[in-house]
Parts: structure tokens; sequence; C-alpha cells
């Protein structure tokens, strides 16, 4: 089944241990929709500029990513520029928003039928628009942010809280909104605004949901060579929301195993992703890839391994 | 069975943000011994000054611990100062090793002929002098350390570790050890020396077993009042190893899958350490209480919940 996703394209300019790269695909969307690509169909919402290479709109039809919902406005596509240090923290450098402040959402009718919403990080106040153009109440709806977010549009952050199924944000994120160090703490906090339920990502150390009365916890895969983990998170996103949107998700599932699965598929997704600089990793994983990092995952975290 | 162990016994000043105590009984050999106490029977091996109160020497028999291997030395018992800040760090303030500067172990007959071998941080060469001494070959050498060894005592800690069976130390160890940021590759760069399994700890992340072609991950217990993380890691090797030694564990598992479970008794353990001062939270753990958080963290893991 199709995912409507609103979230950023972008050129990133990108400086690792491992080397640079200038003007590399990236945004939040562009991470979300070819990590799900394999497992769900997505519709893109999003906005370039007129500098948007037509090899990167072939990318994304290449992987059945519908763009018809992709404005193209007068000027540049997003830029972010940032380098990680050795322990793999990021410093912003420049963020030019370019088309990005004059972006406004509209879309299509089938695009606001999608029984699946996704809000990748983006401003709040284009997440809310999108929420309000859906015609039908989506089964599912997820989303993102970051402390860009956090800070400067706290109020509508909180609005696009109250209307998702799942958040998916960091331990850092997490810390700021709700000004509380310990972990398990901030994310009751954010429970008790009525969300209900919440993953927590953590990096090199996996991904943990948290329910008012269950938490679930996936270590990260083995990686021996991180090159740069921009999009990990969004990629994470891809994956687990593609797979709980897969056409064979649910077939002989209960809905809480298929979100643990889900959550495996994300920790899959963003093992591909930071292995190699932008979208290398992830714009063409095949089915037997995925199910392999897949089962390795599992056998990881049994105490009996049925493989 | 009975485990030998090998470690310190000190009195600890320890200030966190939950407040300060000082000259507080610790020490890594107090945490193991404790943490296995419930478990399985340990001859502890240590040193104490004078100053050592009778009330201490009670807490170990109460826990069925044999302390005939502990040396009474003139001058004080070891003591350590340290305060942790806000993320959980510790810096050391004072460190008066005392009585650990003239101690050297002596094993009685029956301490030296233990199926099981702990070696607790303490200076490499008494760990090698215990090995030495050791009249039948244990079944099971476990060993831990610190970033004071590895940078003073590099040579007799490799010494120390090509005996061992199970390494167990955490991330920042394991760097310092290898002078390697990433942990995969630092974990195998230890498993080529020829040790056959390593556990990394991870703090509140959890903790990973890694052997040549496998990885097992536990995540931490949710824990949202930590008070003190002094002997967290001493408290993990505790609970892992007496699970391994207790009367039951081999009855009807494979080794495999007794040393995955040993690692959440481990994690069981080290969860009852922080949520207290000192060896407040461990002192006095009931057969129930550890069994209900050994549930918890199975069910933290699985899939499909079996309870």
């Amino acid at each position: 089944m199709t995912i409507t996703a609103v979230g950023t394209i972008a050129y990133d300019s990108i400086s690792t241990e491992r080397g640079k790269r200038n003007y590399i695909l990236g945004g939040s969307a562009t991470y979300f929709s070819l990590a799900a690509s394999g497992l769900a169909k997505t519709n893109l919402v999003s906005v370039v500029g007129e500098d948007f290479k037509s090899s990167h709109r072939a990318l994304f039809s290449k992987n059945s990513i519908n763009i018809e919902n992709v404005s193209t406005l007068a000027g540049k596509t997003f830029h972010w520029e940032g380098f990680y240090d050795e322990t793999g923290n990021a410093e912003t450098i420049v963020t030019d928003l370019n088309v990005l402040q004059s972006f406004n959402p509209i879309l299509t009718d089938s695009s606001s039928r999608a029984p699946y919403l996704f809000l990748a990080n983006i401003d709040p106040d284009l997440q809310l628009d999108v929420l309000r153009q859906m015609q039908k109440k989506p089964k599912l709806i997820v989303g993102d942010t970051m402390n860009f977010w956090i800070e400067s549009k706290n109020s509508s952050l909180w609005q696009v809280i109250s209307q998702l199924d799942f958040l998916i944000i960091n331990e850092g994120e997490a810390q700021l909104l709700t000004q509380e160090s310990n972990i398990i703490k901030a994310s009751h906090y954010i429970l008790n605004k009525g969300l209900p339920a919440l993953i927590i990502k953590r990096g090199a150390y996996g991904s943990l949901l948290i329910k008012k009365d269950a938490y679930f916890a996936v270590p990260a895969l083995p990686i021996e060579n991180v090159t740069d983990p921009t999009g990990a998170g969004d990629s994470f996103a891809g994956g687990f929301f593609g797979y709980i949107a897969s056409p064979t998700a649910f077939t002989d599932l209960a809905p809480e195993i298929t979100f643990k699965k889900a959550m495996l598929m994300g920790t899959v997704m963003a093992s591909f992703t930071v292995e190699h600089f932008g979208v290398e990793g992830i714009q063409a994983v095949s089915h037997e890839e995925r199910i392999h990092r897949f089962r390795t995952l599992e056998n990881m975290m049994q105490l009996i391994n049925i493989s």
C-alpha cells in the first residue's frame, strides 16, 4: 500500500573522516522514500529548485517513487553543508533554505487519500498543512523532527505530535523536547501527552520502542566502516514504515509483531545508508540483501537462534 | 559451584547528581561477589586495612561469601573518591592505594581448585599471580580491567587476556586497548589475539557479546532513577558469572544459551546497583526480584513475547 510522505529534498555537502562530497542528493524525504522503495510505494511531497538534476528525478522514478507532488520553484534546491567529527557528531556549516522558504505543499487527490502518512523532518507548520489536506484519516501516521524545529516551532510541533501514532526521534531530540536528561523519563513525558508510541533512535546503539507499558529494544547491526551517517534516521523511518506498508506485512502477524519487525527493517536500511556517502548505499538494495541483514539482526537478539 | 574472584575491596567517596556519600563499601570484588551471591558462592581474594569495619565483614558472611582469602594488612583500606557528571561520566578526585600497594594474594587450597575464576579489575600482575596459583585449570576464566592498567601495565594485561575465556570491558576500554574507535573493529582486534569471546559493556545502552562469527546484543533495563553508576560493570560481571556458576545453569541448556542468559542476569544485577548508592541496591535482592527483571528484559528483546 502507498505512503504519502512530506519532507525535504536537498543537495548536501558532507565532510566525514572518510572524505568529502559536494552537492550530493539528500534530504529527509529522499532517504525515507528510497529506504522504503523496495517495500512500499511512496508519494513524495516536497520541493526542488530549477537546479534539480533530471538524473535525480530519474532515480526516484526508477525506484517507483511518485514525484508528481514534488513542486519545482524558481531558485535553488535546499542545500545543507556539514561535517561529522570522529565520534559521528554532526556540525552544520551552512543551511541555505532556498526554495524551501516559499514551499506550500499541495497534495493530489490520490495522495490525500493514501492509507499511510509519514511526516519527515521539515517545518512542523508544513507537516500540519499536509495533515489538514488528508481527505481520509490514514490508518497510521508517523512523524519525525529535529532540534531546529523543537526550538523554533515548539507549539506547532506539539500539535503535530498529538496527531501521530508513532514519533521517531533521536535521544538528543527527546531530551531537548522534554528538558529531561533521563531518556526513559523523557519518553514517558511525551507519551503522557497522548502519543501512543515512541521510537528513540540511538545511532550505533540501536533503537528503543516505548509504549506506556512496554519496551522493545533493537540493537544496531555491527558496521565496521561508517562512511557517512547522514540520512540514517530517515532511512530507519523508511525501512520501518515501508515494512508496515508492504503488501505482506499484516498477512499472518499480529500488529504488535509487525511493528517490532518493522523496527528491524528500519535498522537494516539505516545500516546500508551509513556505509556509503549520501544515498549510494540505499539506491539499489536487493531483496536478498535486505533479508540477509534482517536475519543477522534477528539472530543478534535471540536467546535461541533459529537459523 | 564456586567462583574464586580476585579484586579490590574499597571505601569509596562518591558524589553524583543525587547526593554524596563518604567512605561507603565498594571495590570491584565487593560488587562482583554481592551480585553473584544469590546465584553462586564466591571465594573472595582481596585485601583490607585495619579500618575495615566488622559490619562489612558480616555483610559478606551473611551473603555466603567466603572471606578467608581476604588479608588484613597494617594501614588503611583502599580508598577511591570520584564524582559523576550529569551524563554519568566518572572523574577521579583521589585514589589512595593504601594496603593495596603491599598486597600479595595467597589462595587457600580449596580456592586454588575452584571450577570458576574471575579476575576483577585490579593490577594485572596480581591477576597473573592468582592465575599461577590455580592448582587445577578452571572450567571458565573471566576477566575485567580498566583504563589505568591498560596504560600502565599493558604487557601484563595482554598476558592475562591470553588466558581468558571471556573479557568483559566497556567501550572506552576496548578503544584504548586497541587504539581503534570503531567498536566492532576494536573487538575483532582483541579476538584476533586468541580470546574466544568478548563482552562490551555500554552502560545505559546495554551490552554486546562478540565472538569471531557471532554477535548477541542485550539492552539495558529502563531505569528512571540512576543514583550512582559505581560498580555497575562489576555487578554485571557478578550476575553474568553467578548465573553460569549457579547449580541449575547447565541442567537443560546448551552452553551458548547459558552464556546469553547469563548476560541478561548481568544486566539485571547492574540495574539494581545503579538505583542506589554503593552496594545498597544489591546487598539483599530476592530471587523473585531477580526473576521479575530477568523476564522484563527477555520481553524487551522478543519479537513474540512469551509472557
